[in-house]
């Protein structure tokens, strides 16, 4: 539940969205967005695919917006708002709805907050308690710095940026306009280079730093590298999710979207508009083009070239099924060979 | 080692389990507990499975503690405790000795804690340094908030709980009575939620947030989403490890425990007294009935209706054997169709 | 971009390496290292391997650091400095800038950090703001803790040790001389440790620590869990990168390196020098010996005892030709008898 979000009319809605109020009142007060599911009286729900049928024939919420095509699942006795696309109307009601329900960040600077005088602060930033800024920061208007924040030497953050509290930053990393980045991530930590010298490891300083664009967010508890030599970079408009490692010297492409747990091995190098899905992994040193889709849980072994949609996932199985099938999958040379055999003996006779 | 425990008496320790005690001097001093490995002239050790037998053969300990059916395992020189359930009596012991070692958190508000003038504070809640608490928070009477957690607009910490260092709660979150939340967890991140449009993503705000049972336990660096429009919900008597990932409107069932890296997509519902091994994948939108085990690094990719135990791994073997069979699966409907050839030759002939 | 070094003349950076200057003015100001391909008039730059001949041939280097072997490819115009191991030559001269670079950490305690007057502090320490060092904590001459860190009871940090921005070491916990911990990680959590009674988990409380040997790093936003009864162990030199598990009882041997986002599980003992790929996973109470190559994403089942490379990972294919494969191996058990079938019925004949 959203309990601060603060009562809209249901007209005033429908406008918002340049929707098609087909029935209902459009003076009714509309509390919250809910699902189907969970919608009360006061509550705009939303039908945004065919699987949802059921639930929009029982739901009790006050309205719902629906493309024309799902409509008729809506029971008669509820307000129906028909829009073109009901997930982006969603999207922009969502944002209505948290507008009414942030209080907005107040710009300030709490007074347990550490910020160096050689630091640059634009206008109206908001810096929360327990922050550190160090020497030759340069943070830019409206940008906002929860509690707990470390922003190392001659870090750059763009105008409007947003960080949630404890999130770090090392020196000279650049985050920029408008990107969003969730507690707990670091940014700016050394890539993991060293060179074996007599069964020891000698570290390789990293040198470079992090370049991330506009636009980009970055969920939480995330690791992203600083460069060997050169940076590591993440384009604009990307959108990372919790728990993502991102090695040095990784290039992301702009609007590209990676799920959680997602590890990106050093030197990798990531198209535009890619969609990598959770936990999938993707080996240093190669490249993948524009507009790939990679499957949850798949390794990426080798450079990927044509656009499409690439799996490599062993299928879940009750386990002792599991047991018989992975011992085959040792054994598959054995069986072919087999199978050869006979294939040989039958062209013989 | 626990270098903090106080002696207790042997006999004591007995009655504290109602064990046994078979053999040796109730008034030994017992400085620790500790493995059988390990364990010295002042140690209390446990044999609670059959596979530990030689390490008990040979154990320095004073006293151990083990099952009737494995007690003629451990040398007649050592003192022995038998027990019905040596494992539930180990358990209890660490908690005694854990107890012993504990400093306890002294109820106290540090000075260096910012708290907003709007937040109501149980009786003996201890907060640490550096702690930020943010407007209409409340804490339960005996909860302890370690050095630099923060918490958000709006959350509720129940009474007893304890947030160890450097944990985040988002606004609006609730975490149960008795809870235990380790450091680095960040709790009531946004969902990942982004409307696609023209080639970009629009951000979808995430206005549900997260409640968290009693006596749920969450490891170190985890992340828990809050929800898009529902909450995210886990269950009471959950236990979860480190570094997961719960995406928004993930539903956990009381009691289920989620060994550490397991990541759960979105709005995935997982039942009551389920056991997920490490690392293991649960796709969005799915359903796992109740007590389900999952192996550690499967992907649950459809909804499980059976309770049971599931399993999908690659089996590791030498790398040279790997590629040879790795290949083949690549292979595996070419094998088949040769095979059906066979078979079709073989009843025309 | 490296934008803190300063000038070098080549000359004395090819003394540093024991380099010969085949070509070039020792004169040259070197103002930064660079790769071959994001190299300017006043980088030096590096031919560490075949793969970048091509690079190395239209490089706009001021010189290049190469092997004999492999320094045909850089173009006559470009001054060359050829080395035994370019390799290491790298990693000798990335050290040399990181030291121009760095802005030396000033041994200063802020005033902002909470230090219990029992702590022992060696000298020439660095305390950042917002520190919380808590009773009978030690940290060696010359250690740096970074802003926001917190030490619990009795934590010993070693001489020359750093600690990044934000990191967390449970009580009793040691860290060894001149260790690296990344920002965000958590060295103490309590291990996983639960026993089942009557469908619900009781807590073993967690009474052993953890002890970091001598020169180990430990990248951000790692777990490393406290033992049971026992100390998790992680030997000098070992390398750990990013969003890494280690169990409760873990035991890792020497100059292990082990990538990013492993997961490893409770009592596992793990050889010296092995190196283990990211997010590859190891089950718990096993054994692997010394010298043991895991690939990315394998997951460990049983003992290794052998010295090798050891694979397990599902192809990654286009994803219509992984369906029709997937399902192919859970019917491998099936296929295999066909093939009984076919081939006693040849014997037969």
């Amino acid at each position: 539940m959203n309990p601060l979000a603060k009562s809209t009319r249901l007209g005033d809605l429908v406008a918002l969205v340049q929707g098609q109020l087909e029935r209902g009142n459009p003076d009714t007060a509309i509390l919250r967005l809910a699902t189907l599911e969970s919608a009360d009286g006061a509550s705009l729900a939303f039908l945004t695919s065919g699987g949802y049928r059921r639930q929009a024939g029982i739901t009790r919420a006050a309205a719902v917006v629906s493309s024309v095509e799902l409509s008729e699942a809506v029971p008669e006795h509820v307000a129906l708002v028909t829009v073109r696309d009901a997930y982006r109307a969603y999207g922009a009601l969502a944002r209505h709805f948290s507008l009414l329900a942030n209080l907005a960040a107040v710009p300030s600077i709490h007074p347990t907050a550490i910020i160096d005088p050689s630091a640059t602060l634009g206008a109206d930033v908001a810096i929360g308690p327990h922050v550190s800024v160090a020497a030759d920061v340069q943070i830019g208007a409206g940008a906002m710095i929860g509690a707990g924040c470390t922003l190392d030497h001659a870090v750059r953050i763009g105008a409007q940026a947003r960080l949630y509290p404890r999130v770090t930053v090392g020196a000279q990393c650049d985050i920029g306009a408008r990107s969003l980045i969730h507690s707990g991530t670091v940014v700016g930590s050394d890539g993991f280079g060293f060179a074996r010298h007599e069964q020891r490891w000698e570290k390789i300083p990293q040198l470079g730093s992090v370049r991330i664009g506009d636009d980009v967010e970055i969920g939480a508890n995330c690791a992203i590298d600083r460069g060997a030599l050169d940076d590591t970079v993440i384009g604009d408009g990307c959108k990372l999710d919790n728990l993502i490692q991102v090695a040095h010297n990784v290039r992301i492409g702009e609007h590209t979207a990676i799920a959680a747990c997602v590890g990106i091995a050093g030197s990798a190098r990531i198209g535009r508009r890619c969609m990598i899905g959770g936990a999938a992994g993707i080996l240093g040193h190669l490249e993948i083009c524009d507009d790939v889709t990679i499957s949850a849980m798949s390794l990426v072994t080798r450079s990927i070239t044509q656009p499409g949609f690439y799996s490599g996932i062993f299928p879940l199985m009750d386990n002792s099924e599991w047991e018989r099938a992975a011992v085959l999958v040792r054994h598959l040379p054995e069986l072919r060979a087999r199978l050869r055999r006979l294939e040989s003996r039958l062209k013989e006779s």
